[in-house]
């Protein structure tokens, strides 16, 4: 294993010990991604010297015996949406040409005081509105998508490109190119991470969280980005584990479905209680997630959109305009019913303390591809089946975490989702982790 | 001074001291509203037998030395839009012909912990959506409105016919009718008083809250809605009291001014300092209250609407038409905007601490009218004139109170409007009650 495959939890730990120069780290990460880039394209921007710069002023803070962090030296690819002082934020998208952000997102900040060396900025779907990440391939197999929105930034984790990156996730956006690359993805509880200089795409669904090659580095990046540090164990007696009989299981790959059931009884195993579970209110949570982001971001939008709607990608302007027509009643029942939804899975959360599911109902498909046939004949878009099974953690704004749990027979990485109550990110990472250290 | 026209607090005291009995008290008040019923008609139910009942067991408690609670005896007049377990909240609306509360609202379940006797239901604007209250007449005049939407609580309580009352404010609603009856009308900071089981206007402006004879009552009656003591005091040495030179003072009776200008001026003799303030964004505050209201308000009678448009008013009918046109970009921006207004706003108050301002630009007006005059031609229909001033403190969610300041040359009461930061009700009040104790 080469140094750019470690994981972030070794990697800080060998910096921390003074076994491992930060310079040495960067250099080889950036030899990665100087490799892996023209096929990849993960980055949009990677600010080699910068970065350089940075780590040889951590190994001089570290040589003079200063705290320099617990992030001191690790680099870390931003996706494209959130702000770095001085840089431009693309966001993917002509309407961005000649921005320069005047200063510092929350998270951007929060990480730079930890210590991490911004090595780039990472591609994004446009705004970060859809699932693909056009410009990106998936790390995996370059043949396949790097599923989206925050494609670059997975696909720059699997790679080795960045230790780890910043993600953004809408109706999936973290999750979705996590399961597709392999790796692992939290979306936190709504607000519990600062969206302060992230564009939004629909400021009440948005979410900020780290894509990390294993559940102990997203637990590391978790604690960088809130301050808070969780006490990590993988215990998993007295666990409820929900396992649903409805929606998450009822159209999807049997060999996603395999793989996720087999991650389960893995958690039996370990000592978890294996529940199973009505989910409430299916038929409102992709529809009320869709009405939502469509209303919020149109109304983002709006005067960009009136001003210089050529700019704009086709699908994204499709989308914009689409969501210029909603009635506000449209809005407002979308709203209601989240409220509705959010209740019942408040109940829900009494009788368990995860959900087990899978994170997506089919791995990562050829680059292209625009709709699955099922089984029965029918025919979803690659898109709805990406966000189908992540956008009710957007609705409720209960904390998601993906971790890998296998591959497909095109040695195409699956992924299990694990969904908690609010403020329960904790729970969620032991059993991740107790998942990840029993299957190695 | 009869026993009705006491205030909750003299009548609360001398009920604890067993100086009075509830009973004697229920009967008094009861037997004013008998009186003065006929020509106000601030009741939609008065509920004679249950009072007497409940005063009777409130007599039995006192006298076996149980603790009967703060307002044990006090008999309170309930806005027809709250719910009271087994009565119709009528809502003023032929909508609601049969219905019956399944419970208690949780501020009448406060108010019967707290001792409290349940009067009766008071008339409302049809679904509070109107500042007229049309069954209702004025306490001090009754060839005038009472104004609304908590007319029946505001002119119940100026009359004597209710110690005390409960109001609900969505651009005004408390505040209105409590200046036009020469009353005190507090409207809390958002979500500080529960709005559960009191039927929506729009439920992100909607507001609970007591209208009083004192500017103590209200304190008190606060403190039974929340469960929190203030400590009442009068001394403003230290207060910064903020008068605005734009908005608040740009169009109005001449007389409002005069009289509000005058209680500032007496604020300034006690000791609090004055501080010319602009008021920031206005262009955007009754603009955004409206778009908010009218959507919220058509969103929550969405399917009564289309089953039974013709169980509604004229007036409201036609209001919850013209909202459901609105597109959710018109929403959003509403939003979007009162997001700001709010930041700004915030911002003022580390300025002062209280802004002063008049309640409404005109006292009541004779029943009918529907338009005024200013003197430079301008025309403006008697509601935006009644809501101008105080539909800010809803867009904001900041605490508003309106405490009687004198007469008009036709013995009409005038309003002065205290606005403070969140949760600053205590500064509101106890600026209100120096004015109140110092001029009598």
């Amino acid at each position: 294993m080469q140094l750019p495959d470690l994981s972030l939890t070794e990697l800080a730990a060998a910096i921390q010990a003074r076994e491992l120069s930060p310079v040495e780290l960067v250099d080889a990460v950036l030899e990665r991604a100087e490799r892996t880039e023209p096929q990849l394209n993960a980055y949009s921007a990677i600010d080699a010297d910068g970065a350089r710069e940075a780590a040889h002023a951590a190994e001089r803070a570290l040589a003079a015996g200063r705290d320099a962090g617990p992030l001191a030296g690790i680099p870390v690819g931003i996706k494209d949406l959130i702000d770095i002082e001085g840089r431009p934020t693309g966001a993917g998208s002509g309407v961005r040409d000649g921005h320069r952000a005047e200063k510092d997102s929350a998270v951007v900040s929060s990480l730079r005081d930890a210590g991490a060396i911004l090595l780039g900025k990472t591609h994004t779907h446009e705004f970060a509105y859809g699932l693909i990440t056009p410009q990106t391939r998936n790390a995996v197999n370059g043949d396949r998508v790097a599923g989206g929105s925050s494609g670059g930034s997975a696909a720059a984790v699997a790679a080795g490109s960045a230790t780890f990156a910043l993600g953004t996730d809408t109706g999936g956006s973290i999750r979705v190119p996590a399961a597709l690359n392999g790796v692992v993805g939290l979306k936190p509880t709504y607000d519990l991470v600062s969206r302060q200089g992230v564009t939004s795409l629909s400021w009440s669904l948005d979410h900020v969280g780290p894509i990390t090659r294993t559940v102990a580095d997203a637990a590391l990046a978790l604690s960088a980005l809130t301050g808070r540090r969780a006490a990590l164990h993988t215990d998993l007696r007295g666990i409820r584990v929900g396992v649903p009989r409805n929606y998450y299981f009822d159209r999807l790959d049997p060999q996603v479905e395999r793989a996720v059931l087999a991650a389960v009884d893995k958690l039996a195993a370990l000592g978890a209680t294996l529940v199973d579970v009505d989910i409430p209110m299916t038929r409102y949570l992709v529809p009320a997630q869709l009405v939502i982001m469509l209303a919020e971001a149109s109304a983002y939008h709006e005067h960009t959109l009136r001003a210089a709607a050529d700019l704009y990608g086709e699908d994204v302007r499709g989308l914009l305009e689409a969501g210029g027509l909603l009635g506000a009643g449209e809005y407002l029942r979308g709203q209601r019913a989240r409220t509705l939804v959010r209740e019942a899975w408040s109940g829900l959360f009494t009788e368990v303390d995860v959900l087990a599911a899978p994170t997506v109902p089919i791995t990562a498909v050829p680059i292209g591809q625009e709709n699955i046939v099922w089984p029965n004949g029918e025919v979803e878009s690659v898109t709805d089946a990406y966000v189908r099974l992540c956008a009710p953690a957007n609705l409720t704004g209960f904390p998601a975490l993906s971790v890998p749990v296998g591959f497909d027979d095109d040695a195409l990485p699956i992924g299990l989702q694990l969904i908690g109550a609010p403020f329960t990110e904790d729970v969620l990472l032991r059993v991740g982790l107790a998942h990840e250290e029993a299957t190695g």
